[in-house]
């Protein structure tokens, strides 16, 4: 979804399947490299994807010439993963000219595995 | 500081400095793997240290047999970071019997670029 | 709904127009002593709606004997309220043995002025 | 410390003891009408010191002209209180041109009960 290359995505293996009018989706792998001690998937990487999926979703409603960077970001979790994969779609849920609201929920095919609300600035480059 | 296998913090280079007494510090060098498209350390990396770190903190005060896990977590970003290293430290704000707050600080040399507050449930194995 | 005196829902005319099934919804009607310097309402009314809210949608799925409390709630703001009322419909996200997630929107007539996102604990008592 | 009317801490009973240089306190004596249904005092209590606390801390740094308003708050219990008196303790974390992260402890006597982290956003009036 972007020319810009992203090297943190590549190195979880995060890929975007859309980004438009204000949502996203993007996707991640569950592979060996991305467990932590008890087996399970990080939950860095369900961060990963919430964070990338509202700078995702958010850019699809800025101006040319504006950018925006993550304020804060609050993520729950409602089961862990052991295998499979992690899909996350975002949705803005209100953008204002200097602040936007964000929500992700993330799933593991069927599964809500975890919920992320988050507020982004918007400034001019 | 653990003697279990850990993919995610080898991928992204995290490793604990310390973890005792309710306390923990660990670290990860920036390298160009760890970029987002602006250029800057992926909001996921200090997400991960914090994580990881209050992960760390809490189970120098577990029980042998007791296990944890996030709930959730809220991190708010001070500023961008382009090179060096991030080190966070982090402490058990309080222990109950099934439910620990946490808060971590994430800094690349002096200056505070993250903060976490988070929750983790407690649990016999 | 409830049997129980309730000091504070009543000292800012908080009631509830339902809860069951695992939702809420609970309201406000905007009076003087709700607003601050700025002539707005004043955040913490909001957030009592969710606060109450999540509480009054979980005791709907909780088992004879059982209690709940709060761990932790994030609230963000979309809009400020000057006059009308508060409603706040509550949903659990997802309720374990031991912890459940529950989000609450609150909106005056048709407009989303606020969202929560809140973790309680379940114990027996 | 403040020459504006407070319609809402005057009804919850809030006073401010100082808010100076990027800090707040403020403080709510515990009485009936602040107390829920399990006869604690009601979260959104130590949530209106919070909001407040951080309100009054923040415009001690504001430049003439400049106003704030809370972008959103999360807030974490560690305790529950019956009786005595709530005292928050406030700081900016660090005040950008247009956002600030403030963070506040709630005690009763010496007891820490609650914590929060929050955001505000600066704007010219």
């Amino acid at each position: 979804m972007s020319e810009h290359p992203h090297p943190f995505a590549d190195l979880i293996g995060l890929t975007f399947d859309s980004a438009e009018s204000g949502s996203s989706q993007c996707r991640v792998p569950v592979r060996p490299e991305l467990l932590n001690p008890h087996g399970v998937v990080h939950g860095a990487v369900a961060y990963a994807l919430a964070d990338s999926g509202m700078g995702g979703a958010l850019y699809t409603l800025l101006e040319k010439g504006e950018s925006c960077a993550t304020i804060e970001i609050k993520i729950v979790y409602l089961s862990s993963v052991r295998e499979g994969g992690l899909v996350c779609n975002t949705r803005v849920v209100r953008k204002g000219s200097r602040v936007a609201v964000l929500e992700s929920e993330v799933f593991e095919a069927d599964r809500l595995v975890a919920k992320a609300l988050g507020t982004y600035s918007i400034h001019s480059r």
